[in-house]
């Protein structure tokens, strides 16, 4: 893990920008908050730079709550060499879109090689974050792709709870996997994304394994997450990753 | 509305009961809050002496954040005359349920009159306790019957918000009512609840008319409502009705 910057935000967080593996990546901490830490990871569909004021905006939000946060740079986005398999799925989700041809074959061919590659790099930055001295864990997972923070929270033992947004394209195999998560977790669906296929949220919800778990549906689009949420969603991980303050 | 008894509970609330044109009622103060405070009414599915200790812990929850809570016997029950039509219904109910006869018919005759029944006796309740000095309004509905707490929505300009908990019977023809709805609502779905139809409420929150809607759904049955909930709806009638203070 090599930083090579570091910004003191004026709120008391500090922002720190790395490259693990060649992969960039973005740390938020707040400089005044007892460690060991539990750890954020924030996902998001990819592109750091262009999402910059997003993903600082929920880093700086969950710093508030004393989590750590950090997030990577998604396989084929942002700086990163693009996928050509990924970028011809892609045009063929767009095609199929505009076409009303059926989408499952493109979706997985999509969605599940994304799926592949990103879950490795996550655990490896868990690796690398929880080594040092100020962070401690346990972890959340917030956010997209669905599909990652699900396979994550089967496959890694150390993601403790996980608040996840169904507002990307999920393989419907995944809904098996779902079965497999025991871990609490809230899903936050927006009732009118038009890139969302509702009823496959709602069947996913359905699916997961998990004796404590939440649906949290709001009225708009895919990007009109009400600002409640993230209140809430930080009361959810304070609950969950650090019960004994709450 | 006369006043019959008075108990001061031990966290700094007065519990009083009354009745109101000979329906018995409760109604939660805090003794130190700043007047006039804005009022929850607390729905419920009727047995008010049965169900004293949870519509107690309600009534005293809101107090702590702040509001008057007040809620009224059902007409039916509890200590109320009978009603033959809907102890008719009610067991036509319990039959269908058993040989699985299709419901919708019976569930128009059980709820539509109580509806038009308590209805007209909620809104009397406001007239009275708005007259109360302490107690100024704006008024939230929060619990069950989902279709009185609808109808009341719809109905009732005094209605600011509503928490709608959609674990009782609706008559299908009421999620065109839903429409009409305009006030920011809440509605709690209780995933695994055996007496309710899911798809239903799902239909119900997607009809509602307002420009703020949220549908937490939640693991577990009928009575399985997670205490964090709780707080939660606080929050939100915060939000709503004492918006200056968030």
């Amino acid at each position: 893990m090599h930083f090579t910057t570091t910004r003191r935000l004026d709120d008391g967080v500090l922002e720190r920008e790395f490259t693990l593996g060649g992969v960039p990546g973005l740390l938020w901490t707040p400089t005044s908050a007892a460690a060991p830490m539990p750890l954020i990871l924030i996902g998001h569909p990819g592109g750091l730079r262009r999402m910059h004021p997003r993903l600082a905006a929920r880093g700086r939000h969950a710093t508030a709550a004393g989590f750590a946060a950090v997030t990577i740079e998604q396989p084929g986005a942002g700086d990163r060499p693009p996928l050509a398999d990924a970028e011809r799925a892609r045009a063929d989700l767009q095609r199929a879109l505009r076409t009303g041809e059926p989408l499952d074959e493109i979706v997985d061919r999509l969605v599940l090689p994304l799926v592949e590659r990103a879950v490795p790099e996550w655990r490896a930055l868990l690796d690398a974050v929880l080594t040092l001295p100020e962070i401690g864990g346990p972890v959340g997972y917030s956010g997209g792709v669905i599909a990652i923070g699900l396979r994550l929270a089967v496959v890694e033992p150390r993601i403790a709870a996980a608040v996840l947004f169904a507002g990307s394209y999920l393989p419907r195999g995944m809904i098996e996997e779902a079965r497999r998560v025991t871990v609490p977790v809230r899903v936050l669906l927006q009732w009118d994304d038009e890139g969302n296929d509702r009823r496959l949220a709602l069947d996913v919800f359905d699916a997961l394994g998990s004796a404590e778990k939440t649906l949290h549906a709001n009225l708009g689009g895919h990007t009109g997450i009400p600002a409640f949420e993230a209140d809430d969603a930080n009361r959810f991980f304070a609950r969950q990753l650090r019960p004994q303050n709450v």
